[in-house]
């Protein structure tokens, strides 16, 4: 089982992260918060779940002489996180007689925790705000660190306050009930924090992408009672303890990084930018692809076209950009605004690139008319301490549908010039396969991170051919072949994708394999298009 | 002439004052506050004071390379310090697009101090703010210690947040322009910060309130052109350099106790509290007199009330009540809400007692429905270091016209009761009358501060009967009389108002007085009705 784990923020040991502590919760807000009235704000999508429902009578039963509870219900979505949305629900505290000594408790994703944390530090110049996140984005993000606002027709965030919560009291049982789409949107800052900061984790993330994408793609609907409003309601429901080390890893990781951030700069003078790392472009994306696209949907597709342009400028390898790809797409996030699926979901809206610079322009890390873009140097560290400013003619390169090449020009024939390109598909997959055949241990150095040679790695793994390790934070392969001799049939069909190279030689290769008493043959397959196609 | 002064707040040397200082501001702003974009906010009014031209057109020929000014104009009023003029500004931020290096400039009254500022804290999470107050009020009160907020229908400064400016810049030269009800307005603020802090400047206060008074009702309206809109303007003049020594004075006195006062409780945890005296009680009228009634006025109103309560509580001496009484009238504001001229300006609303108090539910020091009250302890002092809890019994006897009194009951009859009434008008001038005559030390006690034993002691002053101080903080008077043989004649009329004991004592007594070379009679004089009243 999981344990209740306290991570320090600015000196103070406020968030806690737990399965299941809804009385630790209870417990801590009206033993360290004591009120004469505190406000649970939600929106109605929360007020379904049955977890919620007991937790507002727990809390009822719990109250001290003299204190009340009161529940105040939004609509669910971004909408709410509107000047419209403070101004009703500061009316409503007025009418309530609701003074400076008020708790506000917020339970629910972003929006929830965003709106409700920019009321509670306005209302009567600041009261106390505990903060409940209930969505992953929320829990990893949102909720650490007193970021607080709500958008204008303008943009996202652009008014708000830094606002330190009482506490932020993290229970991963909330995810049982979150949309599919919602815990996927929420990986994105997962990957994004461990990107920036955390190696470890993302390598830990890399090898755990299929659990979590097997057990959310589980999720059901189910009916269940209401307990406080007695009717009949239909929530989503996935099977969170049977990913729960992972989920609780990712989750504390997650926030312990952004708490160790936050707590050196508050105020985003400087190193807190780095947070920022996708955003840049990816607010841009949001602002054209709102309310269909989801935030952390625009921040995976930004973190691609931002770690492009780091790798434009020479700072980032090829190989990171192609890993970084790779886990999004493993974890069900979009990586580019072209994706099939993801146009279908935003409605076929166009993201021109001229929109897109207008929409950067106005960023709260800028400095006056300069951008500034977080700029990354490996999987786990950026570049500097803070964003980087960088022109529009570097970001139209990177943004554009289009380039133009065109010979080096009145450069002196005796100077010479080198030119890298990616690894290719094709050599990756022969060199793997070469050095799996072959006797001792090579390196190979600008493998191209690609479906192709992921599917072509596994089959290695899977039939013993060799022993495969990583250098240089994933720059170098290590591949420790067996001359052939440890080659033996899996029971198991491969399953290749759509990896024509990988396909191919391994068909060959399979003419190898020694059988065993068990497994006689081996079977190669892929998805629907790879079953059509000639090897 | 007077001095730059700096006044520190929170450790920070930000507060300068002084007079005629616009190239000191223009300079302390760009030095100190680079950025790309500055924004000059006030209202319609001051754009047509030719030295808010003048400053504008030299901040920006003192403009950086790279930097811009902008000016944004709201309506006057206290209708400005809305949601919707804060929503109008913002956009219009955004429009412009303004970053997280804007400096915004607020010049103007209480209302765009408050509304500027709460603009800049919540703008991106909150932009750098000046604060330059042109209004009495805001510069003693209202632009020092961070406290910004806008109104909402349900109260005034509900929403709001602290957000110290980075400079407050105090130039008296505005006061120029300022219109005479709002000149006097402000005085309710200055008297107020003496009266609970500085029992000094309280005193100081007292000694010039009629210079002050002289010069405030001596304001002009004149024509003036306008250097930046092209037209003439109509503005009002007071003659404030016949004043300027006072005025600098009574407006460092007031900063300073702020500044101090802020300094050592930010976020009115609980000496801040005590800036609030005379503003529990003055914000419910407020509440029912806004818009006719200003600030100041219901302050003025406050003050009475709650000194009236701390006698009530047995902790102020009717004495002072009477002090404080007389110099808010001695400065031209209203001591109750049934004052003739009062009642004519707030259009004879009425002010029931439990609408008072419901108002007074609504108060950012209250804790739950607990109500707080300042409650003063002397001159200069308040009882403890906050706000006190008071039941609404006992502000029902303060607030109300009728009060029932019956005799005691159930009392003991070995046990004794002391009643001590307020000092009677006719004991106290015949005391008076007597102690001057008298040869030697007369030490009076409980003497009634009232007109009428005012200007008696100015008329023993002035014919030279006798030296007069003060003992315990004003509580008592002691009077060298020298026996009748100083008396003699003044060349100047002795007004008396509507004095008449001191009419009826003082006619007797000039008989006494020895004429002089120069002066062979005296003149006693009063207002238009006691010119017809019988002596």
């Amino acid at each position: 089982m999981v344990q209740l784990a306290k991570v320090p923020i600015l000196g103070n040991d406020i968030i806690h992260v737990g399965y299941n502590i809804h009385d630790h919760l209870v417990e801590t807000i009206i033993k360290h918060c004591p009120s004469s009235t505190y406000v649970i704000c939600n929106d109605t999508n929360l007020s379904k779940v049955p977890y919620y429902q007991q937790l507002v009578l727990e809390f009822k039963a719990s109250l001290p002489e003299g204190s009340r509870l009161l529940t105040y219900v939004v609509k669910p979505g971004e909408t709410s996180k509107s000047r419209e949305t403070k101004a009703q629900l500061e009316d409503y505290l007025l009418v309530e007689g609701c003074t400076r000594d008020t708790v506000m408790v917020a339970i629910g994703g972003g929006v929830i925790g965003d709106m409700i944390g920019f009321v509670a530090s306005t209302f009567m110049r600041g009261v106390r705000v505990v903060q409940v996140p209930t969505s992953l984005l929320a829990m990893v993000d949102s909720s650490i660190g007193g970021k607080t606002a709500i958008d204008t027709p303008l943009g996202k965030n652009f008014i708000g306050a830094f606002w330190q919560p009482k506490f932020v009291l993290v229970d991963i049982k909330w995810l049982e009930t979150l949309a599919k789409r919602e815990f996927i949107n929420g990986m994105a800052e997962v990957i994004k924090t461990a990107c920036i900061w955390n190696a470890d984790e993302f390598t830990r993330l890399e090898s755990n992408a299929s659990l979590f994408l097997n057990v959310v793609n589980g999720a059901k609907n189910v009916k269940v009672t209401n307990q406080l409003a007695n009717e009949i309601d239909e929530i989503s429901n996935t099977d969170i303890e049977a990913m729960l080390d992972h989920t609780y890893k990712l989750v504390l990781e997650s926030i312990k990084v952004k708490a160790e951030v936050v707590s050196s700069d508050e105020r985003e003078s400087s190193l807190r930018n780095l947070l920022n790392f996708g955003h840049s472009i990816g607010h841009a994306y949001e602002a054209i692809l709102t309310p269909q696209a989801l935030h952390g949907e625009c921040v995976s597709i930004g973190m691609v076209k931002e770690a492009e342009l780091s790798r434009y400028f020479g700072i980032l390898s090829p190989t990171q950009v192609a890993r970084l790809s790779k886990i999004l797409v493993a974890y069900g996030l979009p990586v580019s605004p072209d994706e099939k699926w993801f146009k279908e979901l935003t409605l076929h809206k166009k993201t021109p690139l001229d929109i897109l610079l207008k929409k950067m322009s106005i960023d709260k890390k800028n400095e006056g008319s300069k951008k500034k873009v977080v700029i990354l140097e490996s999987i786990g560290k950026c570049y500097g301490d803070s964003a980087q400013f960088v022109s529009d003619e570097d970001l139209r390169f990177i943004l554009t549908d289009e380039t133009l090449v065109y010979p080096f020009k009145d450069i002196p024939a005796d100077q010479q010039k080198v030119v890298i390109p990616p690894g290719s598909k094709s050599i990756s997959n022969r060199a793997l396969i070469l050095a799996a055949l072959g006797e001792g241990q090579c390196k190979i150095k600008n493998l191209l991170h690609s479906d192709d040679t992921k599917h072509m790695l596994t089959a290695v793994h899977e039939l013993k051919g060799a022993t495969i390790s990583w250098e240089d934070n994933g720059e170098t392969v290590v591949v420790e072949g067996h001359g052939g001799s440890t080659l033996s049939a899996c029971a198991d069909p491969l399953y290749l994708g759509n990896a024509g190279t990988a396909s191919r030689f391994l068909t060959s290769l399979a003419a190898l394999v020694n059988s065993t008493s068990s497994q006689k043959y081996i079977v190669l397959t892929g998805n629907a298009r790879m079953q059509q196609r000639p090897i």
